[in-house]
């Protein structure tokens, strides 16, 4: 599915509960889940091609949170507005279902939940989004419920 | 608190529920904040210091996957076993609450909610974490569930 407005002209209202967004890819580098995890998830499984033989991955893996960067690239490249996102409280059941290795190329599934306008703020409304990441066999490596404010193209 | 065991032989049965845990700091560079963004979180308010002064947060903040990423970074050096950390099946309930900002210091506190020896597997269990990170003002800019898989040092 294909938003009908251009993401340089994407309001809440343009989030329609029920419609699945697809886009992507992008490829995992070793030198870069390495350069991620001794900065910011320094274990074995991350840094260490040798010692993460030995472990239950059997090889190299990328931290969890690079694939959520990975995800937010493509997020916010393709699916999140570039001129009404206000902000992010949060994420809800982040799963990191299965392990991403080196070379593997990602893409993301989004399935807007809900979109709720805020009757507080006429201005703005709050958009949950089922995010799924694929690697290339089309196997789920990561889930999460993500939350959005958004603001309206006509306030209410 | 302290653990009982350093970091190199801390198991499941180290992890005490209702135990409070507090480590850190690290801080929170302007450069680091635009580089992160800039591969994995392209937003203005993350990437641009003029054009983030006309958004709702009046200036930079860090990407809020990249503060998870500082926390992690200090939750692997001072709390995760380097033992016996088998995998983390996800995160729950994560919330940016306040912006991050450069120049920040970030610290992180840790309190053990349930430690749950698994039945099917008896060499381990599951620990879950909520975690707090608080900057240099005592204020709470992050927190969330994790869940951890750990070793067993006597397995049941």
């Amino acid at each position: 599915m294909t938003f009908a407005s251009p993401i340089t002209d994407r309001w809440f209202e343009d989030y329609v509960p029920g419609a699945v967004h697809e886009f992507g890819s992008i490829t995992v580098e070793e030198d870069e889940v390495i350069a991620f995890a001794k900065r910011y998830d320094p274990q074995d499984f991350h840094t260490n091609p040798v010692a993460a033989k030995d472990t239950i991955f059997g090889g190299l893996i990328a931290s969890g949170w690079q694939t959520c960067g990975l995800m937010m690239r493509l997020y916010a490249e393709h699916y999140l507005t570039k001129c009404a996102s206000l902000a992010s409280p949060g994420v809800d059941e982040l799963r990191w279902v299965r392990p991403v290795r080196p070379g593997d190329s990602l893409s993301v599934r989004v399935t807007i939940e809900n979109a709720v306008a805020s009757k507080s703020k006429p201005d703005r409304g709050v958009v949950t989004s089922f995010i799924e990441v694929l690697n290339h066999k089309a196997e789920t490596v990561l889930s999460m419920r993500a939350i959005n404010m958004i603001a309206r193209r006509h306030p209410g």
